[in-house]
Formats: structure tokens, C-alpha cells, sequence
């Protein structure tokens, strides 16, 4: 058994979605990673990581409008307003997405369809430094 | 380590949910997987993964409804619109809902509640052809 | 390889977040579980999991305040009314979130963030026993 563990930094700048398939991709040929699980998780609580279409960028600016429909930046709905108009929507919108998701490698290759991409769902609106292990288990 | 994969394809013929547990046991006895974790994830991004309730079918029912209000089939919420009516509403769905699920597996047994079941949950109205990739990891 | 199995019972009282993740980090101190993923699964479908912060308790209120208006407990909305106008907000609100979330562990600790505990989320009023499955895969 191969276990390997890698910090992905991404520095945001809004409330947006940020690509990162390209450094998961990076690092499974860097280590010649061949079969298993690769584990991500966010370490926050406001910003989340969602698997989406990178074809069309209008999916993401629909969906980062759907988002802030579904759950406003208005203080007077929440009782956690210390951090910000924007701190309790993007607790919830962490809640209805993923701090976690599992990926399966098959001969080196990341088993996600084509249109597939890995994404850092920003939820807050100023800059913030989000950290999203990789754990690989396999061999 | 013992590592098994097998790509489940389901075809869909509307948006709502389709069990596919039977399938998923099926494949646990033909290779008598044991103990480990099955890796379920969908190579879609407008189709979702969930473990829902297979008792009263209103369930099912009642939440192909809520989704459908929560994310209505209306051009003019949305900026992609080209591939229908229904898709920008589908990858909402999607992000709300499962790309991928890890199941436990103990002695044989699919850890799984006695009211629980597998199902994809098809967000596109015409007929699809879908992958499941199942991927066991353990011994 | 190294597995361990686990089944975490935790009794509710109403609606609302029950954080478990000192008994998780018992389990693992316990056992001396060091590098490898822990599967965890509710094996119910009107209950989640989910990871959010546990520092102010106002996120917590919040969080149950915003899905209760997202999911309203109104039978007059659903068809699923027999078991009682709880019921089929629940299996929504167990749509929303999680069954199944998956840590990564390394040199025996958990890789969570700061301010990030792990939550079961009762979506039903009545007392209930709920099992979350520990399921440890690795070294």
C-alpha cells in the first residue's frame, strides 16, 4: 500500500469557482500515482469543492448567481453576522455542496468524464488562502 | 490490496430516479469483494448519485418535485440555455446533490440501512446514457 | 492493510446538529489508527452528516433555521405525509447534504480545518437512534 499527501494552496479573490484539475493532474504524474483513492477535503467551512462542467463559463456564472439567490447576503435572515453579509450564506452553501470528495485513479489516469472539472467553490467575497488536501491510498 | 473496477452504464428515459442497488450487490458476489470501500462516482455533470429511501415510492416523487422548484426549467433564470431548458437546471441539481458516494463493505456485506438504496438521479428530460465507474479498494 | 469497523449510536432529541467528533478521535486513538481514510455513513435517510464549524453556535441555529425554510415541515407541499410532516423535509434535507463523508487521517491525526467538527444533522423531531458506521481503511 501507497499512501501520499499533498496541500493544494489556492489564493481567491471573490466569490467564484476556481479550477484546480490541472495541479490534482500534476501531482498523480509527479508521483507516477497508478490505482487508487484520491481524498480531497477543504479545511474551511466557507468554501467548498464541487466537481462541474468546464466547457461552457456560463454554468459557472449561473451557478455562482443561483447560489447567491438560494442563499442571500442579507443580515437581517441570520444570526451570525459578526464576519460579514457574506460569512453565514457561504456556511450554507457549503452545507448544500462538498468539503469532501473521493476520486478513483485507474492506471494513472483520474476517472472524471469529459466535460468534468475539479473546482474550489469560493464562497466569501474577500481574499482568502484555502488549503485542499490530497490523500492518495492505493499502490 | 486488491483494487476492482467496473463501469456500471444506466439509460435513462426522463428526469427522476433510477435504483441501482441490485446492480451494485450483484458485482460484490460475482468478485466476492470482502472489506474495503466502493468508490461510486458519474461521469456526468447534469446526473447525481444518491442513497435515498426505496420504501414508499412518493418519496421518490415528492423529491423529483421539490427539486424541480428549487431549480425551475425557466430560460429566463438562466445565461446557458443553448443545450435546453432543462441542463442549466440540471448541473444546479447536480452540485446540490452527489457526484460520487463511498460505501463501506464488511464480510461481504454492503453497509447500507435497511431502508436505504442506491439510485441515479437523472436531471435531463430526454433519454441519456449514463456511467457509474464502481471502484473497490481493499481485500 | 489495516481495517476497523465501528458503529457510532447517538440518540436525538429534535432537530437540530449533534457534534460527534470527539468520539471519532477517541476511536482512532483508541486503536492507533495512523495513515488511511475513515468512511463514514449514516445509515438512515431523514438524518446527515456534514462538517461545519464549531466555534459560535449561532452558525448551528442558523443552519437549522435556513433548511427549515428550505424544506418547509408543511405535509400540504408533499405527498409522503404518513409519517408524519417531518418526514419528507428530512429525506430532502438528507438529499441536501450527505449520508457519507470521507476523512483522510495522517500520522494519526485528523486533517480537519481550525474551526471544522463533524456534525450528524437530525432532520426529525421525534427521539431517534441514529448509527454513523466508522469504517477505517488504511495503515
Amino acid at each position: 500500500m501507497k499512501q501520499k499527501f499533498y496541500n493544494l494552496e489556492i489564493t481567491t479573490n471573490g466569490h467564484k469557482l476556481y479550477e484546480f484539475t490541472d495541479s490534482t493532474l500534476a501531482w498523480i504524474n509527479k508521483f507516477d500515482l497508478r490505482n487508487g483513492i484520491i481524498n480531497l477535503s477543504i479545511q474551511h467551512t466557507s468554501a467548498s469543492i464541487i466537481i462541474q462542467e468546464n466547457a461552457d463559463p456560463d454554468v459557472q456564472k449561473d451557478l455562482i448567481k443561483y447560489f447567491d439567490k438560494l442563499a442571500p447576503m442579507n443580515t437581517s435572515l441570520y444570526s451570525h453576522t459578526t464576519e460579514g453579509k457574506d460569512d453565514m450564506p457561504a456556511h450554507i452553501k457549503a452545507a448544500l455542496t462538498n468539503n469532501q470528495i473521493s476520486l478513483s485513479l485507474k492506471d494513472g489516469a483520474l476517472l472524471l468524464g469529459t466535460w468534468q472539472g475539479i473546482f474550489l467553490f469560493e464562497h466569501r467575497i474577500q481574499t482568502q488562502k484555502r488549503t485542499i488536501i490530497h490523500h492518495f491510498i492505493g499502490e
